[in-house]
């Protein structure tokens, strides 16, 4: 089992930022990278939609002998985790719940805020994580939809004017409500870092994909599943990609969230997993 | 043995900035910290002096039944690591080997830059390091001294436009060269993270600390000694604080490392632990 790979699933290519935290963390591990491009995004779909969906790139997962399966995506983390767990013959691991503990363990006064899609922030997920988690005690969760972060940020726009015109707008009643952490409830969100904290300057930013990936060295070692380290350091990750379509801007916006560039893709049919 | 603190020592209170990142990703943890503020800086300070001085603070670390030893300080990293090892009954982890593997994990062009103290890089414990791991593999490491970074860093003047000038100086050598990864080789440096990205974008800090705190996750991990998390999300960390004087700076700079006041700390003598 330990030298398995871990499956990393989402509706695009946004879970690269996810990917590429477990690579800072993990680097010796094998990695398979399902985006299911030809259907993203999932967030104005039906719940039962989502979860179908979730099923099929879970049974990919499993067929390709997965140790771990992460849930990069955030919308199938808020609604359709517990699908993915039945399903799975291994442990799995959602954006949520991660992120949620460490903005409760950020946060100094007790003030959250939580950016996402407009679906993620309409769902409540972290939200709802949060109070659970911090049973008793009061904490104020307050959640901004960002709807134009993704397109600005697959558009390659980090540093632009209008972005930073675009985030002040956004983040004002954060600002106002005096947050002191920041959940980035979107894949794509921690490529805008340096823009949020030129903004809010101090600011805790959470990313889940860190916290996510932090977990996964703790639940594999614990398991005595981590692959072991090899004497050789220098190589690149091995991943391999599948998507079920190619985007034209895939390229650019794979290096943009990896730091390197990607080979070719494989392309898989999603709808033959939907038995 | 899963109840026991773990133990972080630093030749002043810049190692704050590694306990940050233990608390990031062990937020359950307890913390002893040590300071040998009265001796600060060991830079200038001979080979033999500063394994003295670092067998005191193991002793210390050890009576106070820690489960984990972290030398947050990159000078007795570099010349130390070898006599705390031998002395401690409980795993260490200095702040060399993580750094100097993430380092080469995320480089592309095989073009790494460290910067630190005018010791750590007189000492090349990184350079040393990096070579070491890479062996056989063509690596090119640019260090560069940044001695005004710690006076300026402790003033707090992370924004002053002065200090963007000494950055530009500090790392022309290392643009010209076309590093992509830059090894922050000495405690304060983190704080200067977003200035370092806003002059160099696109590049990789490798946060030691950070990788540390990661290790010390696989290493308690695999060995079941990880605290069990508790149900209560909300407190702060538990910390206990023991230098060896109190500079006048102290809370401002312990606050300005770790994003939250502290406690007046413990005065410690640590030459009482000098047999």
């Amino acid at each position: 089992m330990k030298n398995n790979p871990i499956g990393v699933f989402d509706s695009g290519i946004g879970g690269l930022s996810v990917l590429k935290q477990f690579i800072r963390f993990l680097p010796f591990e094998r990695y398979i990278y399902l985006g299911d491009t030809a259907r993203v995004p999932y967030g104005n779909r039906s719940p039962e939609t989502v979860k179908r969906y979730a099923m099929e790139s879970t049974k990919f997962m499993l067929e390709h002998d997965v140790k771990l399966i992460v849930v990069a995506c955030n919308t199938v983390s808020s609604v359709a985790l517990d699908v993915v767990r039945e399903l799975s013959t291994v442990p799995v691991i959602g954006m949520i719940y991660p992120a949620a503990v460490a903005a409760l363990r950020a946060t100094v006064n007790k003030t959250i805020g939580v950016i996402g899609t407009r679906a993620t922030i309409n769902s409540n997920a972290y939200t709802d994580e949060i109070k659970k988690l911090s049973d008793g005690d009061k904490i104020k969760v307050i959640s901004q939809a960002c709807p134009l972060f993704v397109p600005i940020i697959e558009e390659g726009w980090l540093e632009h004017p209008a972005t930073r015109l675009i985030s002040e707008e956004y983040l004002a009643s954060l600002k106002e409500e005096k947050i002191d952490t920041l959940v980035l409830g979107c894949t794509h969100y921690p490529l805008l870092k340096q823009l949020l904290t030129e903004i809010m300057p101090g600011i805790s930013l959470i990313d889940s994909g860190e916290h996510a990936a932090v977990m996964a060295v703790r639940m594999l070692a614990e398991k005595e599943n981590l692959i072991e380290e090899k004497d050789v350091y220098v190589q690149k990750p091995q991943i391999e990609f599948f998507v079920s379509d190619v985007p034209s801007t895939f390229y650019d916006v794979a290096q943009r969230f990896l730091g390197f560039g990607v080979e070719s893709p494989s392309i898989v049919n999603l709808n033959d997993y939907s038995k």
